[in-house]
């Protein structure tokens, strides 16, 4: 059985804070890697809410220097060195599985907790990949290093496991329109700067990324299905606690700047009606029905954008095979695609 | 057995024309009704290559006197009226399912062949609905009335009847990244205009389609898909002449100017290798495989726009289910969509 009691509540009127009931009084001097990044950034405006006694900001050498606001203050950007985690609490890691790799002895030595963003150490058989809604089990106070997992994989996740649990997935086709976030500050101005090229200068362009979309690009495997895809099954399994549930995956970068949507086709074990769908999404944290058949009009990704829940429309039973039904979910890919879900790793850790 | 040996080859050195070896060198007179919209200016196009005698066109009152280019010379733009189909031989509908339903009575009076690229007569028990390419058998010369099919069944049909043939589908679930091209020039034009003033002006909107998407919000049907989505299971159904074959899909528009993409998995009743299906898809005419994977470069919307053929990409087989792959499609929406096929079956008639 999962342990749900603690899990923060973002969208219901009655726990409409993103803190747990039981938190103490203790503050923890906190380390942000990859603070100038998009989920830096976004990690940093949340962290304003943690309680902190002292937080240190580091980025790579362009940006050491740079002044970060907090809380009414500056935050001077630092690189990072052995010493730098010497008297840490917590690590959040936001800059990327190479970065991640290089730094986590650095961590390490110091015995902080890590909280990596990145793909590093997802896979590791020792290491929780946590959804505080899902697997908040999967740690305890003796953690040294948690994963948070992909954008999409979390976004599709926070949609299904209210129905998993009670229907067991069996099998997901999933394709999905991602954001230009997921590929940071880069593609989000090549997105924009491409746009602009065709709208305003009329330039053409061979292979733009402006009003077109493309086959997301990470590695290929030998299975012809990319990393990206790959992510989308293995992560489900671990999260899941379970190898046999089966996914199948077509990613997709769409010209949309900051949340992702997936088209969903979920094949459960057990018999599921609309009704007993509705009613366990509808009491789950964090999760909304964003939908109106009346006006046809359902979520998008500007309706997501700088939102912390993730939205879930258009269900409907598949009538071409059994026990199966559509759906679509939309979240931010900044927040519970990446920054948020580690800021709730934390606030779940600090309340064990 | 279907028959093959006249239908066009648009993208293969060796016939490299439109047109069908066995063309006559009689002339027709020749209606195009909805001239001035987006597709009947693409069939305009395309009918400066088709054996005409005289070329009439016809559009709304707003319209009447406009004067359209066509080979050299103008045409001048009419509005419709009980005489207008009197001397014509062939006359193309390209003005949305209520104008067709009204004009239809007009064109039978005079007993003109008329190629309906509407939705408004394609489930009609007596009216075929035809993919030159893969079921001209259903039509003759004695047809009076021929509808083209939507213009994403189409694309989705052209990339997988090679297979079908030699495979037979059972079952599909398809996702779509449907262009604005679908929701003619208005929608085109609402797509630039949001656009410009989210990325220029830097103007605020809830609901826009600039850097969005939404689902595609044709009316909502009882079971809670859209038409278009229904449009994709019928039609198919109806195309293949195969009442079991089983689509469930999702569609979505996305912000892209005119090609249409389409993410399928797809379940065959026998075993499917990707060696037989490359092979298939290679011989199959007006279909070219897009992909690169040491570059990780596929077809995208802006390949495929103002492109004949139709693009399939990135073939795996997947894994979680037998004989089953996934495959993506982009195709030009006003092109083989709409205007390019309805012109093609205008060629196979001629040919009969």
């Amino acid at each position: 059985m999962l342990f749900f009691s603690k899990i923060t509540y973002l969208n219901t009127a009655e726990h409409n804070n993103l803190g747990f009931s039981m938190v103490s009084s203790h503050k923890y001097n906190v380390a942000l890697v990859g603070a100038t990044g998009l989920v830096g950034r976004e990690l940093l405006k949340l962290l304003e809410d943690f309680p902190i006694k002292k937080l240190k900001c580091f980025a790579s050498e362009k940006s050491k220097g740079k002044e970060l606001d907090f809380k009414k203050s500056k935050i001077l950007v630092d690189t990072l060195d052995e010493k730098s985690f010497e008297d840490i609490d917590i690590a959040f890691f936001a800059a990327g599985s190479k970065l991640s790799k290089q730094f986590l002895p650095f961590a390490k030595t110091s015995n902080c907790l890590v909280i990596d963003l990145s793909s590093a150490f997802r896979m590791e058989e020792n290491v929780p990949l946590v959804i505080p809604e899902i697997n908040p089990h999967a740690i305890n106070k003796k953690t040294r290093l948690i994963a948070s997992p992909n954008c999409t994989t979390t976004i599709m996740l926070m949609a299904l496991f209210p129905l998993h649990r009670k229907f067991k997935i069996k099998r997901i086709v999933a394709s999905t329109y991602q954001a230009a976030s997921g590929g940071g500050i880069k593609l989000m101005n090549k997105l924009e700067k491409d746009t602009f090229d065709i709208l305003v200068d009329k330039k053409e362009l061979a292979y733009p990324y402006g009003f077109n979309l493309y086959l997301h690009d990470s590695a290929l495997k030998e299975n012809r299905y990319c990393e990206e895809e790959i992510k989308m099954l293995l992560e489900t399994q671990k999260i899941l606690e379970d190898k046999n549930i089966k996914v199948t995956a077509t990613c997709v970068r769409v010209p949309i700047l900051r949340a992702h949507s997936i088209s969903m086709n979920v094949e459960f074990e057990k018999d599921i009606s609309l009704k007993e769908a509705y009613y366990l999404l509808k009491k789950s944290p964090n999760l909304t029905i964003f939908e109106d058949f009346e006006k046809n009009r359902f979520a998008t990704p500007f309706d997501a954008t700088k939102k912390k829940e993730t939205f879930v429309s258009r269900l409907r039973l598949d009538p071409t095979q059994k026990n199966t039904i559509e759906l679509w979910a939309v979240g931010d890919q900044l927040l519970k695609g990446a920054a948020l879900n580690g800021y709730q790793i934390a606030k779940y850790y600090i309340s064990l």
